[in-house]
C-alpha cells in the first residue's frame, strides 16, 4: 500500500490503509535550577545552582495489523561529570483490537491523577506538584503493568496491576494496584469542566520507605514528611478542572496513610493538594483529551508563539507523631515559540513547620528555567 | 537512484539499485517468571515472582556502497526499581565483497552452537537451553570478536578470535577461538536435517570461573555445576535437527572441560543436552536458512496466527569431585499472532542431585510467560 | 510540502521548502589498542592488548521552523565483560535565526582548539593529541554550556559559559568560561591557511585535579603530570595550521596553569605542543570549514577509496617542584574506502623523563587499529 510520510522535526511513516505506522519521538529538557534555605537543609542551607537534563527521551512508536500499538522510549538523563543514567522510560505493548478496553502490558505510566497522567512535555509548571512525589505513584513515572483502560468523549477509566518495585522473594507482595475515573461533563475545544478520582495500594510487604518531595526544586536536598518501615500505603486523589478560553484552573488532593511494621515506627499521614491557575496571553486554549482524562499541550497560533502565565499555590501537612507542613507559592511564565519549542521560567516562595533542624531556616526560594524541544 | 520505503511496525529505505539500505530494528520481550524449591536454594526454597523486560532491543542496520554492512542494536534490560542497563546487543562492521568469507569486525553473536545462533526473536522456548549458560558461550550473548564466515544453500561455517573479557594486563590470554560447521542435507521449505559441530576454547590466564545456570528460571538463583580457578577452558557441542511440515525435532550435547589452576580446585567436567521436540498446530513450518546454520520464525498464514506446542527434556551433569545432576522437563505453547507479535508460555519441573544444601528440597518448579513484539 | 528522502548506509528527510528536517546519524569506532613500558607504569610495565568499542554514536539531529536545530547523540561504549557506558554524547538545541549569533544550550563540544573542534570521525590519527587530555577541555567531549557563535567564509568566534561538573553545593564556581577565535587568511577548496586562539577559565572552587594523559595509548595506564587540590585552574591554547593540495601541516600549543589550594599542593603548570604533517597519497585534500575552524573528512574520488600518510612529534612538560617530560612520534596511514568506511593505523614511540617509578623503563611503544563507520 502507499506510504505516508511526515518530518517536523521528527520523522513518521504510515501506511495509507491505516494497518502499520511508525514514528520517532524524542523530548529535549534543558533545566537550570536554584534553590536555597530549607529546601538545602540537610547540607547546611548552602544555595544550589546546577544546570542538567532533566529529560533526554528518544524513541519510536508503531502499529502493526492495526491492532497491535506498541512504544518504546528510552530516558538518558544526567549531570556533568557525572555517570549514565539510561533508561526505558516507556516501553510496551497495546492491543486496541477489543471493543471493552484496551490491554497494555509492559513499562508505562499508571493510571493515577490528572497531572501525572498528563504528558511531562505538556504540563504548565517545571515540575509537577509535590503530591506526586509524596505518593509512590512518583517513584518512577512509569511502571512495569498490566492494564487496562477505556474512554470516550466525556470519560476515561483505567485499572493496573503493577510491578511495586519490592525484589525481596515473597509471595504476594511484589505487585500492587491502582486505578482511576475521570468524568468531564463538559469536554469542548474551549471549554473543559473535569473531575476525577484515583485510587492505589502498593500492596507491599514490610518495606522501609519514606515520603518525601523536593516541593519543585528537583536538585535540592529535599524534605522528608514521613519515614520508617511500614506494612501498608495507600493512596487517593480527587481530581478538578475548569477550563475556559485562555484560562484555565485545576486543583488535586492526595492523601497517602502509611501503616507501620514495626514497634519502631509511627503510623503516618501524608496529605497534600495545589490550586494551579493558568491564563494565555495570546489567547489560545489549553488541550484536552477527554478519551483519557489529561490536558496536552497549547499550540501556538501566532508566529511569535504563545505566552501563558502560571500561579500555584501549595500545601501539603505530614503527620507522623509531630506535624510537618510545607506552603509552596510558585509564578511562572511560559512560552511556546512553536509545535516544537518551549521555553519555560519559575519561581517558588516556601514556608515550612517543624522541618528545619533546629536554629535553621525555615524558609527557602527556588527558581528554574527550562528550554524543551519535543519532536 | 530512487528509493523504496517500507513500514510493517518498524521502518526501511533502500535504494533501488542495491548500494544502499537503512532499518530500523527492535525487540520487546516482556516476561513475568515464578520460580520455586531447589531453584531458590540460597534464598531458602523461595517461590519467587517477577516480571521485567527481558530483552529491549533498539537500533539500526544498513549497507553502504553494496558490500559494507553495519548493525548497531542497543539492549536495555530492567526490573522495576532497579538501575538501567544499556548497552549494545550487536555492533559491528561486515564486508561481504570477498568470495571466500564475509568478514565481521565487532560485537556480534560467535559461531557456536544451533539455538545460540538462532535469534533468541525466533526460539521455541522463553529461555534457551542450559548448555549456554553452562558454558562461557553463553556469559554475554554477544562478543567483541573478528571473525570469517560464509555459506551456501546445504553448509555453513565460521571461525572466529574473541575478546574473552579477561581485563587483567598478560600477553597472550585476552584473545578466545572458537568455530562451528554445519551441514544441511535436507535443506527445504519443509524438510530439514542438520547437523553441525562447534568448538571452542576460551584460552584464559588463570581465571575465577563458575558453570551456572537457572536451568531457564531467568530470575532464580540457579544451579552452580563447577567453581574454582581455572586456567584451562575448552567447549565442544554437536547439533542435530530433523524436521518435517509442522514437525520438528533438535537436539545439542555439550562437553566443557575447565582445568584446575591451583591446589584448592579440582579439575571439572561439565556436560549436558537436550532433545526439543516442536509441532504447529496450523500446520505451519519453522523457518531454516542453511546459509547461517540456523533456524527462523514460523510467518502464521491465517488470519488468527499460529499455534505451536513445545516439549523439552534437560540433562546437565556437573562433575568435580562429587556429581551433580539436574533434569529439567518442559512444556510450552507459543502463539504467534501475526509477523510482529508472539505470545510464549513454558512449564517446567526440575529434579536435582547433590544440588540441594542438607534437608533442602531437590526439586523445584517453573513457569514463564513472554509477549514479544518485533519490528 | 514536497518531502526528500536520502539513505547513504543512514537516512535522512527534509521539507523541500527547508523548514523542516530530520536525519538518523551515527559512528561506530571499532579499536584494538596496544601499549607497554613508562605507558604502564603503574601495573609493572606490563604490555596491554584490548579490543573495544571506542565510540558508538547514535541519534538524531533535525531542524523545526528553519531557526531552531537540535541535535541528540548517545555514546555507547565499552569493553567485553564490562558494564554498560551510555550517555548523551551531544544533546542541545541551537537557535540560527538571530544575525549576531547562533544560540546554542545543552550538552555540545565547547569553542576550544582546533583539532578538539574537529569531529572525532574526521582526526588524522586514531586519538586527538594529549593537549586535550591535559586541559579540562578533555575531560570530557561535550560540556553542558551556553554558547554563542559565529563564522562566516574567512573566520569564526565562539564563547560559551560551561558546568565544570563541580557538584559541591556553593556559589559562583559551578560555571566555567571559554572562547575561541579563529582566522583563515587562505581558505580555498586546495589550500588553507588556519590561525586560531582559545582560552579557558574553569573558575573552579578547591578541586582535586589531575592533569593526565594516556599518551595516544588509550587502554593504557597514562601518566601524571600534575596532581593535587586547586583553587584556579587556566588554560590557552595557539592553533596554526596550512594545508596545499595533498599535503597539510598542524600545530598547537597548550599552557594550563594551577594554582594550589593547599599547603600540600605545589602550583603546576602544564605546557605541551604537537606537530602533524599529513600525505594523502591519492592525492585527495582535507575538508576545511572557515566559518567553524575546523577540518573535515576527506572523500574519496577514486573507487579503491584514499590513502593518507600522517606523521606526528608531541612533547609534555609538566613542572610541579620537579619537571616532567614526555616526547611522543607517530606514524600512521589512513584508508578511506568510501565516504563511511574508514580504517587506520597508527604506532608511537615514547621516552619520558622523571616519570617511571625508581627501576622501571622511561620508553614505552604503543600501536593501534581502528575500523571507522560513519552515517
Amino acid at each position: 500500500p502507499d506510504i505516508i510520510l511526515k518530518t517536523d522535526g521528527g520523522f513518521g511513516a504510515r501506511t495509507a490503509d491505516g494497518q502499520f505506522s511508525f514514528d520517532v519521538t524524542g523530548r529535549l529538557n534543558l533545566d537550570t535550577s536554584y534553590s536555597n534555605g530549607v529546601l538545602n537543609n540537610a547540607t547546611q542551607n548552602k544555595s544550589r545552582t546546577d544546570t542538567y537534563i532533566r529529560r533526554g527521551y528518544f524513541g519510536v512508536t508503531g502499529t502493526a495489523y492495526k491492532d497491535w500499538y506498541f512504544e518504546a522510549v528510552m530516558n538518558g538523563t544526567g549531570d556533568q561529570g557525572d555517570g549514565a543514567h539510561f533508561e526505558w522510560d516507556t516501553f510496551y505493548l497495546k492491543y486496541t483490537g477489543w471493543n471493552l478496553a484496551d490491554i497494555t502490558l509492559g513499562r508505562a505510566v499508571r493510571p493515577f491523577g490528572l497531572e501525572q497522567s498528563t504528558s511531562s512535555g505538556a504540563i504548565s509548571t517545571i515540575e509537577r506538584a509535590a503530591i506526586w512525589d509524596l505518593t509512590n505513584a512518583g517513584d518512577t513515572e512509569s511502571s512495569q503493568q498490566f492494564e487496562l483502560s477505556n474512554g470516550n468523549k466525556n470519560m476515561s477509566w483505567g485499572v493496573s496491576i503493577y510491578d511495586n518495585g519490592n525484589t525481596s522473594p515473597s509471595k504476594n507482595s511484589r505487585y500492587g494496584y491502582d486505578g482511576r475515573f475521570t468524568y468531564a461533563p463538559i469536554a469542548e475545544k474551549t471549554e473543559v469542566l473535569h473531575l476525577g478520582v484515583s485510587l492505589d495500594d502498593a500492596n507491599i510487604n514490610t518495606s522501609s520507605l519514606s515520603a518525601k518531595s523536593t516541593l519543585g526544586a528537583k536538585k535540592s536536598d529535599g524534605v522528608v514528611f514521613a519515614t520508617g518501615n511500614f506494612d501498608s500505603d495507600r493512596s487517593g486523589v480527587l481530581e478538578a478542572a475548569y477550563m475556559n478560553g485562555p484560562f484555565s484552573i485545576q486543583s488535586e488532593y492526595l492523601r497517602r496513610n502509611l501503616g507501620s511494621a514495626d514497634a519502631k515506627t509511627v503510623d503516618a499521614k501524608v496529605s497534600s493538594y495545589y490550586v494551579m491557575g493558568t491564563y494565555t496571553l495570546t489567547g489560545e486554549s489549553r488541550g484536552y483529551k477527554a478519551k483519557a482524562g489529561k490536558f496536552t499541550n497549547i499550540s501556538p497560533v501566532n508566529s511569535y508563539g504563545a505566552w501563558e502565565l502560571v500561579a500555584r499555590y501549595q500545601h501539603v501537612t505530614g503527620d507522623q507523631g509531630i506535624s510537618k507542613e510545607a506552603n509552596i507559592y510558585l509564578l511562572g511564565i511560559n512560552w511556546y515559540a512553536n509545535k516544537n519549542v518551549k521555553a519555560m521560567f519559575n519561581i517558588q516562595d516556601i514556608t515550612t513547620d517543624n522541618i528545619a533542624k533546629p536554629g535553621m531556616d525555615e524558609t527557602g526560594k527556588s527558581a528554574a528555567f527550562r528550554l524543551q524541544y519535543n519532536f
